[in-house]
């Protein structure tokens, strides 16, 4: 059986992860790494083609973005026009509608698929949002994070004067609403009291109950462990208080990476367009056969 | 907007739920119900055309089908040659893959749709387990049911000389394993402790930890929750341990005729053919516009 070429594009956590993903996909080959940096090549990488431009790849079937999520619209409108599929973890919840409309007549064009937002949230908790809202169409859903890291978070608190290095922690409290824990590394001679004030001030953290700490180092406490609690109490027809839940804990890029290398198999199935994962069944995420995958999983 | 015309096939607990659901759902209409006995009519339904033959009603375009499960494949092929699209909730896990390739051609030739075993497990539990397994590929899901009742096994041991009535309670121990309570009427004459014995014995029992007890009336030990917990702990790429689990504590026909509802208005985005839940994208269960439900739900 031919297997699915898949280049990896940018190699930061997701596409350290994304690579350990393909390894185990039986279906899947890796047919190279798109990295700006072509200079020096981690040990870890040496056996791949690593290149700066995807066209020096032979045969790209799909592009798997592991790029910082702003540049993805880019990259995904270039390789799509170039006939290969795209699959992306884009993660500004308010834009992916925007993407979508954006990529949907590219692709269309060029008879190629783009699945976006395809990690955790948005991802896989999308489909069991969804899912909750048709059980139960009357109704709050409640989605809390953590604990765990949030890299939007940690970003905004390094960018402040006297952050020398700067982790986030997402706390749930429930009915989605979150504690911060913002660990930090202070500069020589910065005030730790003006740091944590100009930190709480930021419109990241401003709304959120928040709290500043002083450490040492922040790679001495930082781990990749990450977490879902959602919830929906709500009404089936006329029938109140149906109560649905999903949870996980995980390592947040190893399930990302997880996630993407489904929707690049899922992309296949799906006619010329641009998709998220509500959009497509939850059987293309899997390898095998249709009816063998019915009998085990309806 | 022209409203989805859907006759409900059965007025049992399932059918009674259905018709809320259906009130309930802005972009359907109720031409009908399809009953065996329309000779007396429940005043709940004497506002709808109540007829014996599907063909009494006029422009049915889905059938939600809410007999016996084992009458489904009967009236699902039937309607699907009339060019009436067809949902169930048929729950006999090991036929689901034989009555999807039983209804698949028949679909096709008259340009309906099918969707089969669209309950809550199987149904909306389907699709969990299956982006369960997506997520962490390597692991084992244990789905864990109840506390609630059981129709298959109420009706087994109903089925035994001496029984009178019979409620059979699934109680979750974790890992897949269940323990059942058996709730029954005597007749009179008989013996209790061969009547339990008989249904220890009976295969639907005989592999579970079973008690039987007696009680003056089973009505008044009846109620209608049920719940499920569904647990994976599996490998994502390389990274083990990664914990998922899903949670419902529900009212059982009111989820499944919710269910119905959501799938009657998907089978109308499909191509013509039969399909299970884990074949159908999660957001043709909900009414609304495709980007709005994007927009609130990815």
């Amino acid at each position: 059986m031919k297997k699915i070429r898949a280049a990896v594009v940018g190699y930061g956590n997701i596409g350290k992860f994304v690579i350990e993903s393909l390894i185990t996909s039986p279906d899947f080959e890796i047919a190279g790494i798109v990295r700006r940096n072509t200079s020096i090549i981690p040990d870890a990488i040496k056996q791949y083609k690593v290149v700066s431009d995807i066209d020096q790849l032979e045969d790209v079937d799909v592009a798997i973005l592991c790029t910082p999520t702003r540049e993805v619209p880019k990259y995904a409108k270039e390789y799509l026009a170039k006939g290969i599929n795209t699959v992306d973890s884009f993660d500004i919840h308010t834009s992916i509608a925007d993407l979508i409309t954006e990529l949907e007549p590219i692709a269309k064009q060029h008879n190629t698929t783009a699945i976006v937002s395809a990690g955790w949230d948005p991802g896989s908790d999308s489909i069991v949002r969804t899912l909750m809202q048709a059980a139960a169409p009357k109704g709050i859903t409640y989605t809390n994070f953590g604990p765990g890291m949030s890299m939007g978070h940690s970003v905004a608190a390094r960018s402040k004067d006297g952050v020398k290095n700067a982790l986030s922690m997402t706390i749930p409290l429930g009915t989605g609403i979150h504690r911060r824990m913002v660990y930090i590394e202070l500069e020589d001679s910065y005030d730790f009291n003006e740091v944590a004030k100009s930190i709480k001030e930021d419109p990241y953290f401003a709304s959120d109950e928040t709290h500043v700490i002083k450490v040492d180092s922040v790679d001495e406490v930082r781990d990749m462990g990450h977490g879902v609690n959602m919830v929906r109490k709500g009404v089936s027809g006329m029938t109140q208080n149906q109560r649905l839940e999903f949870n996980m804990s995980i390592n947040n890029p190893a399930l990302t990476a997880q996630i993407l290398v489904g929707v690049a198999r899922a992309s296949f199935k799906q006619a010329p367009g641009a998709y998220t994962m509500i959009d497509i069944p939850v059987i293309n995420l899997l390898p095998g056969e249709r009816i063998d995958l019915i009998k085990h999983l309806v």
